[in-house]
């Protein structure tokens, strides 16, 4: 693995572990609490053992991340995780709290997305430079890249969730519609539609009754009022503030290939 | 809040406070896992809020406890406190691997207390001295309190939940003997009895199929094999070994309050 100058400890590798095992624990904590079946295309792990055994093992995890932690004994890596564990507990109660209101502005939506799935990228990429003890601006650039690129991934999942920009076979289109969740393609499709289209949106995700008919009707509304695209827009945008919080960076092979993981990650939307 | 010599800080007070919101995410989740119905004689969160909330609450306050107590900034009590959350996580998945299993030795069920219960007592024992800088002598001493204290507490909390030693009014009787739970009182009538009452334990325990009739046998077996009385017997055991691990503290008002909660522990059992 690749270093940072004037580091030459082994910390990041228990640290990158960490972030590892505890994206895994909110994983296995989110398919119970969405009843997901599905997960990276197979069987959830509940399904196969159980919501028991999936809230005690997320709970092994969390508890086996912080061991791993405190064994690399930088109280600044532990702020900044710790901090971003709780920043994502907070953002997964924040969630059930706005789940099914279509009230919800593009604010408040980012807002939570930034708290439930930015924040992770956000500590994953500061705790590096801050394990290194490089510069603060160094540190700050790099949690500000995690941040912007979390919110990108986020936004474009969110629009493959309705089948992108263009349908694609394999997906498994409709789950967030199903489920009721508020994203911002249905954010923008609602506050852009006419009242009937409204009442539309209210019926299927406020009061759950979503055919699959529906679902076809949601993605027509959305392709009427490009929801799908300026989604995918929104996320070019923090995918540019992304890369450019790396540019105080000299050019590297390390600083190429993040910058190429934005690209990845919005254009896989096509 | 009296303190331990040779201390001044207030850190005591965020790690106490991180121990209790660690040990009341483990009651969210254990709820969830085990269906209870009720906590401390109310209805359980989720019964109110739901089981997703009961999850991601939970997440929450190990969240904010792990937060607490890196600000805390004591390497040696992070250290302390992950390593017990991870032991009482392990603990949870063994306990799930041993449900319902006749064959649970004595050590066995020992081992699991001791990982889902007696670990935090332990680490919420051990932290304030390490905390304080007192002689490693003091900090084993207190940890062994905490540990054997935890383990006569849940000894005598499984023979309560047979009605204890003697009939008491208002207790919710027989939780464990419905979930299948192979607690102590049940390892002991188990090896003491017939192989017909075995016959009984394994189709009650194992096959679940446990009525109230079944459950007014299952405490007839037990006072017939003093089950109940043996439980409480051994908790008395690692009652004296907590109040041993004191004995090398002068007399103090804290060490009576110490000494006190081992008596109380044990004697509710009455």
């Amino acid at each position: 693995m690749a270093r940072l100058a004037g580091y030459s400890g082994s910390g990041h590798v228990k640290l990158a572990a960490a972030v590892e095992f505890m994206h895994t624990a909110t994983l296995l904590h989110d398919d119970v609490v969405d009843e997901s079946e599905m997960r990276r295309g197979k069987l959830a792990a509940r399904m196969l053992w159980g919501n028991e055994a999936s809230v005690l093992v997320g709970d092994f995890l969390l508890g086996q991340a912080f061991k791993m932690m405190v064994e690399v004994a930088s109280l600044r890596a532990l702020e900044i995780l710790s901090s971003a564990a709780a920043v994502i507990a907070e953002g997964e109660v924040m969630q059930l709290g706005a789940a099914k209101n279509t009230a919800t502005t593009e604010d408040d939506y980012v807002a939570v997305i930034r708290a439930k799935t930015a924040e992770l990228f956000a500590a994953a990429c500061e705790v590096g430079p801050a394990l290194a003890s490089r510069p603060k601006d160094e540190q700050s650039a790099c949690r500000s890249f995690g941040m912007n690129l979390g919110i990108a991934f986020q936004l474009v999942d969110d629009a493959l969730d309705y089948g992108g920009t263009a349908a694609k076979l394999g997906k498994n289109v409709g789950d967030d519609f199903r489920e009721g969740k508020i994203t911002l393609p249905v954010v923008l499709a609602f506050r852009r539609g006419s009242e009937s289209e409204r009442t539309f949106w209210r019926r299927t995700l406020e009061e759950g009754e979503a055919s699959d008919a529906d679902l076809e009707h949601a993605i027509s509304l959305m392709t009427k009022h490009r929801a799908l695209e300026d989604t995918v827009k929104r996320a070019r945008h923090y995918g540019a503030i992304a890369t450019d919080a790396l540019a105080l960076f000299p050019a590297s092979a390390m600083k190429e290939a993040l910058e190429e993981t934005v690209e990845f990650c919005i254009y896989r939307s096509n």
